[in-house]
């Protein structure tokens, strides 16, 4: 059986963070925590009495600064980040089909989704899909800064994402409608971006959502770049 | 090994809705559904492939509207509710002891904890406990309306749900920081109403926090003791 990740919500910016524990077990993973959430964090993982292994990042993003660094620093966790996302300081830099241990025999697989950003990577882990910015519930991630490539987002979700089994369930990097969990499944049927729709099409429609700048992204994309620590 | 619930959350009333299914498996229940989110809970149950077999009740709520009725009559769940909650319609009138079925084998322990409401039921699912607005994260719920008692409150938590095994996961019926979930070892050490602290200091605490009255006492609970539907 599979446990399903423990989610929380950033109300700022409306990113989600996971932790990623077999309960019984000690071992966890976080996957893109938040700075301002540092103690929120921390305290969860207190309460539950876990040990934090690994801090994953599924892109260096635009609209929030990480808490990474932090965490490695009073943790111990390790961080591990996409190798294409020029996050230098991490000791942990993954390549598509990696796959990452923690805990007793616990494995999470790394793959590659190009196209909200070039390097970013989705994770698999006992069913369970972080799909990050890449794939959204019935939506998905923009692709008009950091190397995005509405062509790249398409390829990686229809290519690589959606030949999941259908149960699997997606657990996105963001939700701005109250939305928390989808399965790929559904999302493969009815994404109102990606189902049904021809690559072209979904080109055109990416190439013309004119979408504002993200407020944070001059000095976000700077800080998670070095793990949200200040460069020294 | 225990599955995590999926945790959702109101953010008009604070309130956490959950959904128990093994993941794998389709039967599910829910805890505490809030109607303005009726659609967004349905959206979740179809993305998740599931069949609503329970809604289940905490208490009668002073401060939202249950979506059970109208989940029942749209998915057809049994409504199940404490006995002691004076909710005629539900199907399922639930006491201290009883058990719980549903799916495969699953088993829902039922566990009368009065103090917030006197009705007021914690349910035990795999490791799980859903406190309603019994116990909360670092907190408990109020105890100055609907028949609540600070001595019936002390007594339910410090002698039942502290007297469960440490590594209990408490998910809460509300919480107003940010918080998402708990442990009994982590509450029962540090909880700032209940851990260590005598059962006279509680009831001198409790009854002087002069809280306001809810916005929606009068509505909600009527309209709770119908599951939320209108009374014909
Ligand atoms: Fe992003
Ligand atoms: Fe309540």
């Amino acid at each position: 059986m599979n446990p399903n990740p423990i989610q929380l919500f950033d109300t700022e910016s409306s990113t989600f963070t996971y932790i990623l524990n077999v309960p019984g077990t000690k071992d966890a993973v976080i996957v893109d925590p938040v700075d301002h959430n540092l103690d929120r964090d921390l305290a969860h993982i207190a309460r539950l009495g876990l040990h934090l292994q690994i801090v994953l990042e599924t892109h260096a993003h635009a609209d929030h600064v990480t808490s990474a660094g932090k965490l490695r620093e009073l943790t111990g966790a390790k961080a591990a980040v996409p190798s294409g996302c020029g996050i230098p300081p991490a000791e942990m830099q993954l390549n598509d089909g990696d796959v990452i241990s923690f805990g007793d025999g616990e494995t999470i697989q790394v793959i590659h989704t190009p196209g909200h950003t070039a390097g970013s990577m989705s994770y698999l882990w006992r069913g369970n899909l972080f799909s990050g910015d890449t794939l959204l519930i019935d939506g998905c991630g923009r692709t008009d800064f950091q190397s995005g490539s509405a062509e790249a987002l398409y390829d990686s979700v229809t290519g690589k994402l959606f030949t999941l089994p259908g149960a699997t369930r997606i657990w996105p990097g963001h939700d701005y409608k109250g939305q928390s969990v989808s399965t790929i499944g559904w999302e493969r049927e009815h994404n109102a971006r990606l189902a049904n729709r021809s690559r072209e099409d979904f080109i055109v429609l990416m190439n013309n959502l004119n979408l504002p700048r993200p407020r944070l992204i001059d000095v976000a994309v700077p800080a998670n770049r070095n793990l949200g620590l200040p460069h020294g």
